[in-house]
């Protein structure tokens, strides 16, 4: 016989550290039943989006508070940032947790306090999941949800030639980071040549990425099509032409870099193309007709965010950078792939 | 620049095996945007629910073709069995594979090609994802979505004393073949006393849960809660109990078993107890109050699922489960948590 569970089982879990980040929705039914119950609003419909994330490929931990509470703000910003360039409005996710093997009252605490401050931010709230022990690795996956009105979601899909090519923010910061998080050597001599402050701001790209929640209803008034940036620009540029059936002239020159970068690639430290195949910016590449643009332009200066006009789109195929010369820089890789069985 | 993927890459990948398993269902928008579009049916709210099934601990998996089968089927299966407690009409799920590192083409055929049978049996279709390599297991999670009419999805919270216990077939052939599959000592004797059909029809019950589809409506139209044994029947009838802040009073000698599993009990190869709380069963626990029992019998009947009576509810808490003393049986676990730190 049985009435109560043991003190470290699985409901006492959710209990303790989940509960809470539900904030009372009733959609989580107090995570009592393995499952949520949701309906879109009036006219809505949902958007529905999941991303794995394994320590080690895609966030760095050791057991620490502090590593928790990145790979938990990294976990839900990647998919927020899925729905943002959907223009839709997140509104609650599943979280299935993987846990390595050990002591994670350690760090579990500041996983959940930092879930906590990026739900308030990001205005989205635990509705259900799954807890499970993994053999080694920590393992996240969510499943974020949004509400769109009906027919208005933007999809990769509908790019049209002559429409400008936006870039929301700046590329290449979370890419350096990630090298500096891994103290690779070559980044031994980019001390030499910038702050410690400005280092310190890379590796932040890359551990706390921030969704550009603000731009949701800007892309869904204006956009015909957006992508965010996870895999690589190149990469995301490219997927986002290829299901548009068309093709984009990108002006090397026009993609924002951050001051810290241009000074790294001025001294030749980091290749533009390094910056541009990256990945882990979480960035918005948004295609805009002309008519739409001055208006684009002024709606995402409203809500405070900023973006570049950085090309054009034409009939074709493929994704033409043009730098300094007449032609179209070459990369080795586009980005990063998934099924690539090397660590990032 | 870059104009295609590689052919090895996560696009190739989506569009080789898992497009296909969309069946052109327009809420997987082709795979195209990492993000579903759905909502529910008029009047409809979505039921949501989300499983992580971890290779060595969830499903037994060595790369080969029929092994991936297997974790394909209960992958699908678990999530498609909490969607059926529910009450819920299967519909749409997303799945996120984290992918050892090898060559996945030897098992990813037969992987899908389970996938499908299990969705046309399921009705329920893929609409998105997610893939990743994994530093070592196969690592599957699925987002699981039904449809239910508004406010009448079953749950744990509202079964009432004087309400009848019901199971559906029969419980522990599952933990028996997991034995069986782990070659585990014990088991030599059991191939003394039962047929090797029997034998294999025990680890079936492990590799190939069956969810009981056709009882999501019956459960909608009479139960007051329900719940799906995944983790012990002890444990899972424990939850419900506790959640509906309620006692049960179960005879155990009511609860149906197979005649081969009655054999090793009657050999006392294995204790009824360990069927109890074994866990993998995929059956259902249902409440039903007493003025609905019959025609909830005869539903159950005509859709060709058998159900049992098995116990009562009554004010109070815990689970009490009689034999054939006066006293109720004592367990030495509940069933299987999560986090315990141990292989199954």
């Amino acid at each position: 016989m049985s009435s109560a569970s043991p003190p470290r089982s699985e409901d006492h879990f959710v209990q303790r550290y989940l509960l809470p980040l539900t904030n009372g929705d009733p959609a989580a039914l107090e995570l009592k039943d393995d499952a949520a119950l949701i309906a879109p609003r009036d006219n809505h419909q949902l958007v529905v989006t999941c991303d794995t994330l394994i320590q080690g490929r895609h966030f760095l931990f050791d057991g620490s508070p502090s590593s928790a509470a990145d790979a938990a703000h990294k976990a839900l910003a990647v998919n927020v940032s899925d729905l943002i360039a959907k223009g839709a409005a997140p509104r609650a996710y599943l979280m299935s947790l993987a846990l390595p093997p050990g002591d994670y009252d350690i760090w579990m605490p500041a996983f959940t306090q930092t879930l906590a401050e990026c739900q308030k931010a990001w205005g989205i709230t635990l509705v259900g999941g799954d807890t499970v022990v993994s053999s080694d690795h920590l393992v996240i996956t969510i499943t974020a949800i949004a509400d769109v009105p009906a027919g208005k979601m933007v999809t990769r899909q509908k790019a049209a030639p002559g429409e400008g090519v936006y870039l929301s923010g700046e590329l290449g910061d979370a890419t350096l980071g990630l090298h500096l998080c891994l103290e690779k050597s070559e980044t031994n001599s980019w001390a030499r040549i910038l702050e410690e402050e400005q280092l310190r701001s890379f590796m932040a790209r890359y551990r706390r990425p921030e969704p550009r929640v603000r731009l949701a209803e800007v892309l869904r008034q204006y956009a015909s099509a957006a992508i965010d940036v996870s895999d690589g620009f190149v990469r995301d540029l490219t997927r986002l032409c290829t299901t548009s059936g068309i093709a984009a002239d990108i002006d090397a020159h026009m993609v924002p870099i951050s001051n810290a970068a241009r000074m790294l690639v001025n001294a030749n430290e980091v290749s533009l193309g390094r910056l541009f195949t990256g990945g882990d910016d979480y960035e918005i590449i948004a295609c805009v007709p002309s008519y739409l643009q001055n208006e684009f332009e002024i709606a995402a200066e409203k809500v405070g965010e900023s973006i570049t006009r950085i090309g054009t789109l034409r009939e074709g195929r493929g994704v033409q950078i043009k730098g300094s010369g007449e032609q179209p820089m070459e990369f080795e890789s586009s980005g990063w792939d998934h099924l690539e069985q090397t660590g990032k």
